[in-house]
């Protein structure tokens, strides 16, 4: 089973590609650029979003939806935001088919041509911001905040399953604020709040830090952002969180009278993670023999396998693990396939990422005992089937721990300092990951390197140390050192 | 307050609009036909879609995702479909705008034009099939139980929020089987969770029964119904389960190798709810005042609302009470905002149709009490504090059932058997309701039937006795009564 995946060391790109495939978590489909979201992927982001979800809401947020179309005058509204987003897009042009007039099919019926074309989202703001004026009119009305899962489409022209796709399914948060520094305060909140899902779920570790202008999400103030980093080295922006200032406040008139009966235009911010995420999860931590989930996400967290096939006596044993292991909120599947052999299902977990296997065999009963298998270092070892539920509650937390551990650890080694432009091309030629470097701060300079080594400013980290220093590049003065990176 | 909304024997229809407006349910949006769902309607279908969904995990169903677009010619693969649903649909035709080329906005690329037209989704039959050829080629690839939650898009002249609109949000199970028994067996077993939720969760009674021919999903071989009467006393069709024979796998040549090592088409089910099931719910159970959420579906059960503000002694009784509740399973929400009068909280909370609210004062707390109102009768009792959680738990069960039993009522009491042409229009015109008649199994008679009152077969009842009679339109001999109805 292992054999049909191609090793990291030969083909990253290939490998990655055999893994969302094989593990049965997304394939393409005969839509250009758009996926399918298989069963065993599907259910990975479904306990992604729960615990966003619940994450959103403990921190006041509500769920609410809004249309997938927005009319295309909506998107010059602000000025940035058009030249960001209004380029590459889906646009519906007609509302009917008819009958081929000479049979074979169906055709575009001309008389239903739009008097304005619609775009399929590619991010809400327009559309939102235009309702939001209906539903703010003091201070009363405000904070707003409000969230939404949601499908969007960015016409993309190259496309890889869950990192970069034409269409893939995200949460938008969007707020509104009475004053500036609480809407600053919100994208900060949000930006930590993403940080915890990925480092305490995802046991993706990453970097929270602030965007270049040049990087700036199209329309916002500041864009904030986690970056994760790949086994291949390369970063992935992973979320951001975006302060908007009154900049869609003042494209689509949203005033509010203040305490003080002062009409105000509100302050926003807009935020979103998407499928992408699953992207990162399989690129953190999976191996050459497939995929690995952390346990925290997993939605099944433990397989038994009867070895070699189910009967009344190993059936009864694992009745009895899966009862003491779903008492203690641990998900469990028991196998009873018959149709294949123990070896292949070991293969197949495997593959799927399955954090822990238990073997029941007839021998281990009589022993007393189950083999416990672990996805993430492989090892076994056989334990007294009492008390089994509390040794597997250990060994998940274990285990999150330990890829955290190790995913730190590779991060960690792979941030580099580096003063000089030769340093820096030859650290991101052989070692790559994050190079910690002094820039002039202008978009100049920022777009020359991207020109020269296609490395791009990941980030300036939040709580960055001032130090002077030179610009690698122009030699002119800089007073920080920012992350640079090759990315996704 | 509830002056804002127009009385059901004034407008019924404004009734309904107001209620979905002023109970911040849902509104309409600047793109034609879609709605914006707000955080209070979704918040219901939240709670819907949750229970949906472990209902159908509980029957060994999964989640899945596939395209948001079809393209053009996969709708024509399929007769019948192609003929129900390529009709009114949202076309996407090209994928790229520009600045346009005097200033002023943006324009449609002409160079982007696409070679196919994608159609956004109406329902996802063609390209799930289309996908299912990969995924199945042996017996053993069968049953695949899949759902997807996600949004369509049918071009709708005529619409009502909720009701029928352009975008709407559903699920959609795709089944495939290895014989025509278990597809079936998969179309009824979902009929009759449909009907399970919508009366124990929504407790709104529907009938069960299977659709004439002319009523058909486009492509099914037979499509079942659930039926639910609205306080206007029209119909309104709540659910739909198709057996779709082997249509589609005809249609995108999915075949297997069954046991017998010989290939065979695939059998196939489809079944949906959408958030019409809101629209049920608001005309089943909503009055004069507001809306009325059914215990078991309100994101908020309990408000208690501090009167006439809080304060320190109100908080600490607030703060056991909703403890109590909390350990219960029973939501809850504290109203602290200082800026509203009790009054109008009271007047809000009822218009939002939650379903108990307790009133905290000082001289309450000095008697041990605490003033509760259920929405659903307008009843206001003093109730002693200790024991107050059993209280609402039993409360909250009797509301529950008062709304199943009063709509239940409501509904038995609008099923009439006529026996000739005359009484039928006369009981349509004055009682509406559904009608029991004979009807002689044509599409012309039926259709005839619609043109001259329109009414329309709902369905032919699950466990309809048959019996000997006349069509009532032809006279022509009939062996079962079937339901009319005026429908939504």
């Amino acid at each position: 089973m292992s054999k049909e995946i191609t090793n990291r060391s030969e083909d990253y790109s290939q490998w990655y590609t055999d893994i969302v495939k094989k593990a049965g978590l997304a394939d393409h489909s005969a839509v250009r650029g758009c996926m399918v979201i298989k069963p065993h992927g599907f259910g990975i982001w479904e306990m992604m979003k729960d615990q966003l979800d619940s994450m959103f809401k403990e921190t006041g947020h509500v769920n609410a939806y809004f249309p997938l179309f927005i009319p295309k005058s909506f998107l010059s509204r602000e000025a940035e935001h058009v030249e960001g987003f209004a380029k590459e897009c889906a646009v519906v042009t007609h509302h009917r088919l008819m009958n081929a007039p000479n049979g074979g099919g169906v055709v575009v019926d001309p008389d239903s041509k739009l008097e304005e074309e619609l775009i399929v989202r590619p991010t809400s703001e327009t559309i939102i911001w235009n309702t939001y004026k209906d539903w703010i009119n003091s201070y009363r009305d405000l904070p707003l905040l409000i969230n939404q899962w949601a499908n969007v489409v960015r016409w993309e022209m190259r496309t890889r399953l869950f990192l970069r796709t034409a269409e893939f399914l995200w949460q938008e948060g969007h707020t509104a604020h009475a004053t500036k520094q609480e809407a600053i305060d919100e994208t900060l909140l949000i930006l930590n709040l993403y940080a915890k899902f990925a480092e305490e779920y995802m046991v993706m570790p990453v970097i929270k830090g602030v965007k270049t202008a040049n990087e700036r999400f199209a329309g916002a103030v500041d864009t904030y952002t986690i970056e994760a980093l790949m086994q291949d080295s390369r970063a992935l922006q992973a979320g951001t969180s975006h302060f908007l200032g009154q900049n869609f406040a003042k494209a689509f008139n949203v005033m509010f009278l203040d305490e003080n009966q002062k009409q105000e235009y509100v302050w926003a911010t807009s935020w979103g993670v998407s499928t992408r995420l699953m992207g990162g999860l399989i690129m953190t931590h999976s191996d050459d023999d497939g995929l690995i989930i952390p346990p925290r996400l997993a939605p099944t967290q433990v397989v038994i396998v009867p070895i070699p096939k189910p009967d009344p006596a190993i059936d009864e044993v694992a009745e009895k693990v899966m009862k003491a292991l779903n008492e203690k909120g641990i998900s469990v599947k028991y196998d009873t396939d018959r149709k294949k052999r123990p070896g292949f299902k070991f293969a197949e977990y495997e593959m799927r990422g399955i954090p822990v296997r238990l073997g029941i065999g007839r021998r281990d009963i009589e022993n007393g005992q189950v083999e416990v298998a672990r996805r993430d270092t492989k090892e076994k070892s056989s334990q007294p089937i009492e008390g089994i539920a509390d040794h597997i509650q250990n060994l998940l937390e274990e285990i999150q721990n330990n890829l955290f551990q190790k995913a730190l650890k590779f991060r960690d080694e792979r941030i580099t300092s580096v003063d000089n432009f030769d340093d820096f091309k030859e650290v991101l030629d052989t070692k790559g990951g994050f190079i910690s470097a002094h820039w002039d701060g202008t978009t100049e300079t920022e777009v020359k390197i991207k020109e020269l080594t296609k490395a791009t400013i990941r980030c300036i980290p939040i709580d960055n140390k001032l130090e002077d220093g030179k610009c690698i590049l122009t030699g002119k003065p800089s007073n920080q050192r920012v992350l640079f990176a090759r990315a996704y």
